[in-house]
């Protein structure tokens, strides 16, 4: 029997596991591929492109798709949010500020609405605005994140949230982190360096291999890259990378970098270009050390549900004595 | 039937659960209470005080209990080490610093070792020289700790660990931590915050209640104690510790607490003692938000238990049909 909860039915699939609306590496193809072997896939929607968004939403063919933002972004652009509505999204996710003054028109639209908190006090406030799910993400997840690590944040999240899906995020790209989010309380997982080194992400192929091969270890959060892309990420959330050559020499240096803001900018776009990731950003996160494969995101996701799986069925041989037939 | 694992069997204990080994918080009486519950308390050996030691594990009476020594400091002290090996403990735990120096005495009294570990790299070590079982801890946990985060680590270890047991750290203070520990890999979990506010713990009165009432989100990770303490700590470990008015102070600035070091430590001092909890160290974790009594500790460690027996058996409902008698 196929492991299914709330958030099943919520969104009405087949997998609790959703895809991480990676910038720029969930487009389309990835999002559909995720959608079609069961799960939820959710486009990237990063920091507000019309024309990539719907060139993207055309990729997923017909595929249920939903889309992610980042909040404080899209309160700048809202005509994205009623491009995206005009889709009849399978969700939309708001992560990273203010989502509040959003919500009247995705309700109008009856688009189930996720929200992506990294503290308590987010969570409460997802609670009271009655969201449809909340993710609780940890700061080991990759790309922007906060400070609460997943393990003790999920169930004191899912202790406050009456009753609303929580939906756990960072570090998990098995089954094992699907089977512990499950027991920790959590109705699902959203999965971003899990489908990172996937056949259709949008990922540079240099990035990708740098995902398979690297380690948890290898990663920190800094902002030196939202500096050399020239966002100004409000200070509450930083960016978890691979450590290379361009952390090293700015993240503890930040003045200088600001001070050298143009040449290192055009190093970075440049690098970002040629796929030169000891320069450019590889935004992945601890769970790299679980990363070995480049392959379709369906093998990946069949495989994520299948160790689950086995591993509950295992679990279960702990407290259960073995009946003999 | 009750959870056993593999580490069950190794320490030869009831329950898979340790009790960390918290420096002026683990006395004789916590790791009594923890061992004779059915788990296996370690007391905190902390920065070495023979008379200190030499009482705890006589308020430990006849209960089987070990010891955990901070390594970097024990190494400068290796009279502690033939002190509480003489006591023939139930298991030494090493963490941070080279523990290899030290492994030839402790292998001399047939002592069972347990390495604790933040990084991939001192995993590899721990599993080279063959320890018998590893701590895999995240740095959700309180007090000292590294960067990796307790649920991505613990089955990347795992998957290194070429059979040793693996005990995750970090994060966990109830039955749903312990379940989810058990299913990313883990023979079982090593605990701190969650005995924090015992009634066997050591912990001033207004440090236990900070406990209660506090969040993770309150915590942080910096070095402002361990200056204040006159600690010269390597810089790959700092501490976790509640947010207070002493971290809010000099978190930002260590180079003015080191210009003021002299009277910030009296202040300092003087805090601890009258247990002024704004300017004393509160030495807990990221799992705070889910200890919500002061209890005995068997009554925590029997709670812990029944809820993750209860836990796997609702999961196992997730992918085996219910079966009609």
């Amino acid at each position: 029997m196929p492991i299914r909860t709330s958030l099943c039915d919520l969104f009405d699939i087949e997998h609790p596991v959703l895809l991480a609306p990676m910038a720029g590496v969930s487009g389309g193809s990835l999002a559909a591929a995720v959608s079609n072997a069961g799960g939820l896939g959710l486009i990237g929607g990063g920091y507000g492109d019309a024309d990539w968004l719907m060139r993207e939403f055309n990729a997923a063919g017909d595929a249920r798709i939903g889309v992610g933002f980042i909040t404080w972004s899209l309160a700048r652009q809202p005509h994205l949010l009623d491009l995206v509505l005009d889709r009849n999204p399978a969700a939309l996710m708001l992560s990273f500020g203010n989502f509040k003054p959003l919500i009247p028109r995705i309700r109008d639209n009856q688009t189930k609405l996720i929200v992506q908190v990294q503290t308590m006090d987010q969570a409460g406030e997802a609670v009271d605005l009655g969201v449809d799910a909340i993710v609780a993400q940890g700061t080991e997840a990759g790309g922007h994140g906060g400070a609460r690590a997943t393990l003790p944040f999920v169930p004191a999240v899912v202790d406050i949230a009456q009753g609303i899906p929580v939906i756990a995020a960072g570090g998990i790209a098995d089954g094992r982190g699907l089977a512990a989010a499950l027991a920790l309380g959590a109705s699902g997982v959203l999965c971003g360096t899990t489908f990172f080194a996937s056949d259709e992400s949008l990922a540079n192929d240099n990035a990708k291999q740098a995902a398979i091969c690297g380690s948890g270890d290898d990663t920190e959060r800094s902002s030196v890259f939202d500096m050399a892309r020239g966002l100004d990420w409000p200070s509450d959330w930083n960016l978890r990378t691979i450590r290379n050559s361009f952390t090293r020499r700015w993240s503890t240096d930040m003045d200088g970098l600001r001070e050298n803001l143009a040449a290192e900018q055009a190093r970075f776009e440049a690098a970002s270009t040629t796929g030169d990731i000891d320069t450019a950003a590889v935004i992945i996160g601890e769970a790299a050390d679980l990363i070995r494969d480049r392959e379709p995101a369906q093998v990946t996701l069949k495989k994520m549900i299948s160790q689950a799986e086995d591993g509950l069925r295992c679990l279960n041989r702990l407290v259960e004595p073995i009946k003999k037939d």
